[in-house]
């Protein structure tokens, strides 16, 4: 999601073959509708998590699981709207944007437009339209915030969840927007994250991390003598449902991030990287689903789902590589790594409920340093954006939580926890004849 | 859904600059796809329902919600095209369209463009092709029933609520639709509903609620010393699921209203939509949220679904307004329309399985008045359309309900409802090893 | 999925009227746009897919089902760019592709472009991108395999099912494949099949037909004196969910098989295209109701859901017909066979858990000669055709089963049957709390 829109105004010929190029307002047009239509595909993944979520709880917590994604969802667009995308995005000083421009509105010259002024090659200049630059930043900044309320399900209260979601959209997500995709600092450096592995899946990973360790984990998950006791989920169609809806979305993640769709380049480039999207989750699959067979001696459907959502991730900074099989390497990586994390952070007793953790910052690292490696990055510069991430998110969402908890309290008592959060905070459970 | 296409055949300029502009087959191929594409959303929203209704019914009447959900899809399909369309939209006299032209294919232009015929400018003049923009108009057609099908769940017997799906969409939402996007009579009088909240949600509203009164509150619903018992759904994944699909088909209902795409114009606007779409939603969401832990001392889940549904319809009759927290206002009055309009239906003793006339009866209605308030509407032409819509549905779909009533019968007798109408009128449970 | 691209490359007029065509970049952007959208809505397929199985397996056989289906899109999707690709496309012979270009990446052409070449108009030329086609291509091989798993469910190990789904989307579909839509002798012979009936479709049914007979049926389906015991799905809102998904995935299914959107004649194709396979679907729903509730006197939901399938797979065959109401007539045809072949596969003793051989196979071989019947097609080419696909597809997948049976083995235990192949195969059941 470069905001450099190199592509985006093709030269205007004036040469009999000028009839051979896109003319500027059918770039306007194609650019635009690229940004709409890949931010619905990202709107989708909301529910794609909501899913996910739901799939791997418990029967107890699913109502709660559920208005919490459908919650935050609704607070990012709000959020983002009034401070985020102008912290991100509106006279970025290198460390933070303004929050002068605080409402961000359509274009005095569309208004215009809109209203029957003849300004239509001005308005093509501009590329595409300021609404669906702004859609498709804002489903991008709801994604983030997906990732923590997966890992932190089960045990925080709902209030204070929304309110972190609040948090994390206007102000935590932005700040790390404006240093890369905003034009800061670190994009002065020349970091590059395409679509987000840092920039959103790694940001939404620290945040989870941090919540999982101030909340805890959940009753039961690790006793004293140091053993682990799994937890499954309720509902595995749920769960692939959800991994399944991401993929999907996906499509519209990494491909509306070439960010234009004006020129034949930019449909060659979008077709590429769409096409090393669905190679990474393919590889992620079969990587997780052979290394949990191993593991295990059996196949861990939880752990391949997993599988196809860090091979997603893993390509999410650099999915513009030439060579496809390239990504199922890359992808298959993701899944590795994230199939040897979900133990490993089970060892540490960070109990992430969903293993978005695994998921989405280890696969995010990995696939930060991807581009370093295979992709045209500079790995020093890769390496130093993947910990500004964590020096940011780790610190800011802490603060964030240690206040909700000091003040709204942030965990459930022992009593909600044990009948559940549906129960005890939502006035219905969600499968009242299945008992 | 505005059916006057201003902007769909721009100029063909001969100068030099003519390069910059969107030829004329361009804008064909565009506005084309937009129907198709925002079509193939909306005809999504079909799903959308049948997952709500089979989250919010009991476990025993699901497999039935769901025959009804694709066979009432399937039924208006075929009725649109054999009546519906005509009436609709052909030969439209103010009061009604025609049965002259009954079956509407491709033009006979079309026809002699894919034979091989050179007439690609009289084509591209016609702005988009026919079988798109029937398509478009088709599947709002079943979202007025899809309305119906929730409202009158659980007791509703399976053959007379196809038989009515049929009236529906073959004769009492075209003759609405003839007044209104037809051009006939509140067409002429400036009567402005973008993309539907009075001409299919209000319709579709109208006659839930004539139907829920004919058939008859649920068997223990409210009983005779006027306590209310709520029944919970089965599955609130599904209704979440349900709620998170129609919210993405809604992009395709409000952002296909446009009509065109073949201009920066259109693509500007479609942006416009589509965010204030979203934003809707999200004020919806969030009032409810707000309203039912302030009015129930906890979050009620099918409360804040019903309120991203009720925000969707409100915003429908004007979503393109310049101002976006506009949008979120406009959004979050009809979740909290909604939220107080569901128990004061069942004070009424109106028993809507799914809060379907709340979210959009009651909303459809508050979004065409917005537009009169906010938008460019005029207030009492708005409320002019609001009655005429009541004034045709609720007469039309009583007298088709009271005609099945005394032949087929319109209600399942007390022992089927008490088993549930997935054992009596089909052969299978929804889910046979759940009990 | 014709690869014919007649229209693909519009000419370049040098008259002052240039700008009412498409650009020749225009056009390659949308062709490649084309391919790419409707590439993720077959890709949604797989979920549907999954989810129709879901539905329609036992609890106990649930978390093997849906691993199944991640695993085999993403094999098909290794497979397909390391064999399958090149032995469809690639050099074809006649018979078969080449082995040569193993690896199918973008053109030196597009990476010099994308490099800074300025060699659009050589770009522009080819059409659309390499990575475009090779996705759309790539989820239709996907979607033959997709048959295979419901049919054979609920007793066929899960490793060698991803082995033969390895055989199957690296050799024989691509072999098939190669002799129709990869230009080989029954294209020359003018075999006509628009988005697969046969290709796709009854290739899987063949697969699957052959999978089920060398099976067996599933332990307690047919008893020795000749009963048939129905074995009800687990879950039937997820049955509907992957119906509903498979037909949303059809309209990129057999729309994007117009393999292009540059012109107003693509533009027009793609629409009829859509609004048939829509209306086909509804006849297909439509007849399999009246005539499961004929036969059954009860409406059946499973016969339901397969006849909007096979309603679909009718017409994909030749989803081009002018007059639309014809597509309600081969879809409900369509429905009548699925619906009448579901008892009678269980005569004979073939248990295919999903009705994926009566709504594919069945009504793929109808399609089939439909095109020869009222479309363009040689009614003697097409059973031909027809033929070719059960001649080649039946030996050898009879092999690659024979194979895995006598080597890895290929059908569980009684045991494992019994207790379900989640607790043998897999770590986790699906619904751990719902017992």
């Amino acid at each position: 999601m470069k905001k450099i829109l190199a592509f985006l105004i093709p030269t205007l010929l004036v040469s009999g073959l000028a009839s051979a190029e896109v003319s500027a307002e059918t770039a306007f047009v194609l650019n635009t509708f690229l940004f709409v239509f890949c931010g619905i595909l990202v709107m989708f993944m909301a529910l794609g998590f909501a899913m996910l979520e739901a799939g791997f709880v418990r029967k107890k917590n699913t109502s709660a699981i559920l208005l919490k994604n459908i919650a935050l969802y609704s607070i990012a667009g709000i959020m983002f709207y009034l401070i985020g995308y102008s912290l991100m995005y509106v006279d970025v000083s290198g460390w933070i944007g303004s929050l002068g421009g605080a409402f961000y509105n359509p274009s005095s010259d569309e208004l215009a437009l809109l209203d029957g002024a003849e300004n239509v090659a001005a308005i093509a200049e501009t590329g595409y339209s300021v609404a669906s630059d702004w859609f498709f930043q804002m489903v991008f900044c709801a994604t983030a915030v997906s990732i923590v309320s997966g890992a932190c399900a089960e045990r925080i209260k709902v209030w204070p969840f929304m309110i972190f979601a609040a948090i994390m959209t206007g102000i935590i997500y932005p700040i790390f927007g404006s240093w890369t995709w905003g034009g800061g600092w670190l994009a002065e450096m020349g970091f590059s994250d395409f679509a987000g592995s840092t920039i959103v899946h790694s940001v939404g990973g620290w945040a989870a991390v941090v919540g999982c360790l101030i909340l805890g984990p959940r009753a039961g998950k690790y006793s004293k003598d140091g053993k682990i006791s799994p937890i499954a989920g309720a509902n595995m169609p749920l769960a692939c449902l959800g991994t399944f809806i991401l993929w999907f979305g996906w499509f519209g993640f990494n491909g509306g991030s070439q960010l234009a769709l004006g020129s034949a380049l930019d449909a060659v480039a979008i077709s590429i990287v769409v096409v090393n999207t669905n190679m990474a989750a393919c590889g992620g699959v079969v990587a997780a689903i052979i290394l949990s067979q191993l593991m295990y001696k059996k196949i861990d459907l939880s752990i391949s789902l997993n599988g196809a959502i860090a091979g997603l991730v893993a390509i999410t900074a650099g999915p513009d590589l030439s060579n496809h099989f390239m990504s199922v390497i890359i992808g298959a990586i993701g899944g590795i790594l994230c199939t040897l994390a979900i133990p490993m952070l089970d060892k540490m007793k960070i109990d992430d409920v969903v293993g978005a953790i695994s998921a989405h910052l280890i696969a995010g690292i990995w696939g930060t340093l991807a581009v370093g490696i295979f992709g045209g990055g500079d790995l020093m510069v890769q390496i130093v954006g993947i910990l500004a991430a964590a020096a940011l998110v780790v610190p800011l969402s802490a603060v964030g939580f240690y206040i909700l908890k000091a003040t709204t309290g942030l965990r459930v008592d022992e009593e909600t926890e044990a009948v559940g959060l549906d129960k005890a905070e939502l006035t219905t459970v969600a499968y009242p004849e299945f008992n």
